[in-house]
């Protein structure tokens, strides 16, 4: 091999150029990634105008970053890449419950909160109480689970995303279990929102025929010594985005029952988190 | 299928998504996209930590990108896709001249040069004189071919990158053909030069064991009516970088002899350029 570029062995003359002192796993990234894009290229006879659009999309992505907007998340996320890589490191044993994204509006240091008292600060919305346990695999209760809640307000915003219009945690909370790994709290029950759609990505699902809506859906971030942390949501069943998600968070086993409540309380939603330990 | 993503449905899931009105050509496009992005991160079981500094990077490498910086295309380049694309769309029959990249330096408008003119207006760098037929396939010589010529200065850089200390048309040319096909004009032996290596790609080449150089090169952008155009470099033999540019721009077919010259000229440099007829 003359070691000069031609179509046919495009990939191993990129890859071969790797350094003999590279670390390993970043030689087995890139040496993919090569293959892979090379591949795409080859695949679809990827014109000369197609690379320019890719360009001027990838540089009107990154203009589009900012301290309060990250638009090549975006764009990973409406790709599937960011559940994929989710997915990938997040593999559990059947009964365990399923991680989806952590989303860009976790803000961490939230208020640690009484068990039954409520997240709601700004008054908005349908009331729910949420209620469940925190197991392991043999379905033994949990003590000490930190659970960490958020969601967006009965306008469809998380309160990072209206710093001078809500409470700075509104619809947000830590809770911790007891020996009976029981918790509960009043929310409200979660509505569907957007994911900003007036950049670059907005611009591609509208061309893919794609709509940028999330169904609704409550946060949670489980932690306990001796345990995997979980990163999931719960989604309201019966929202009309289930199967749409922009951002393809949805699991079926994700999926959580609103029942009417009564009283002074809308909603009800139970639902019991199952933990795998860790080593 | 229900629709939902899991980590083995995760390409067809996001594909399913691709509205019925979507044209044709994007779907394929974009189908095939997703597909080697979500065989590349299954591949390599690539680590949360590792999306976060892809996204990182990406982040960063837009932040680069300016009227004068387009540090996408420099991506693109070392990695072999740009001149991936080049070939895809460029094949040509043998005997023919190869393509190579356009690279970022041409400039329109060029001056209308007579034959034999030099193209050097700083004085500086070792003198050669450029000689040559315009020929197609048959060996027949073309008339009214347009040979736009382009190169670094003795000090590696193109007119466009040192406005206030090149003349604005230094090392650039445009000369025309008459029924021999012949073309001679005098330029510079040209030198070596880094790719802009202080940015997101110039990092990422050193993590990767690479140097940023290019071979010295002339560019070479032929058109003439009925035929194919023809953009191109002729690179120097000998030149250290010859086998390891960073831009993969070589080949093989493009390496030209440069010999002492004698005379008030230094060098001589020989090369006939092919073209292929349209339609």
């Amino acid at each position: 091999m003359s070691g000069y570029f031609t179509e046919k062995s495009s990939t191993d003359t990129v890859n071969a150029r790797i350094g003999d002192d590279v670390s390993p796993r970043l030689r087995e990234v890139m040496e993919s990634l090569v293959r892979h894009l090379h591949a795409f290229a080859k695949d679809v006879n990827l014109t000369q105008e197609e690379w320019e659009v890719a360009i001027d999309f990838l540089t009107r992505t990154g203009r589009m970053c900012s301290e309060e907007r990250q638009e090549f998340i975006l764009l990973s996320d409406v790709l599937g890449f960011s559940m994929l890589v989710d997915a990938i490191n997040n593999r559990r044993p059947a009964g365990a419950t399923e991680n989806t994204v952590l989303g860009p509006f976790h803000v961490g240091g939230a208020p640690e909160r009484a068990m039954g008292d409520t997240i709601v600060q700004d008054g908005k919305g349908e009331s729910c109480l949420y209620e469940g346990r925190v197991l392991d695999l043999d379905g033994n209760p949990i003590e000490g689970a930190r659970i960490d809640v958020w969601c967006d307000n009965a306008d469809g915003f998380y309160s990072v995303q209206q710093p001078d219009l809500q409470p700075k945690w509104n619809n947000r909370g830590v809770f911790t279990t007891a020996a009976d790994g029981l918790y509960s709290f009043r929310g409200i029950k979660p509505v569907s929102y957007p994911i900003p759609d007036d950049g670059p990505v907005g611009k591609m699902l509208a061309a893919l025929g794609r709509h940028p809506f999330r169904p609704a859906h409550m946060h949670f971030m489980i932690t306990a010594p001796g345990f995997e942390t979980i990163v999931t949501h719960t989604f309201v069943d019966g929202d009309p985005y289930l199967a749409s998600d922009a951002v393809f968070g949805v699991k079926e086993s994700l999926i959580a029952e609103f029942k009417p409540h009564g009283g002074d309380t809308d909603w009800h939603c139970a639902f019991d988190f199952v933990m795998v330990q860790t080593g």
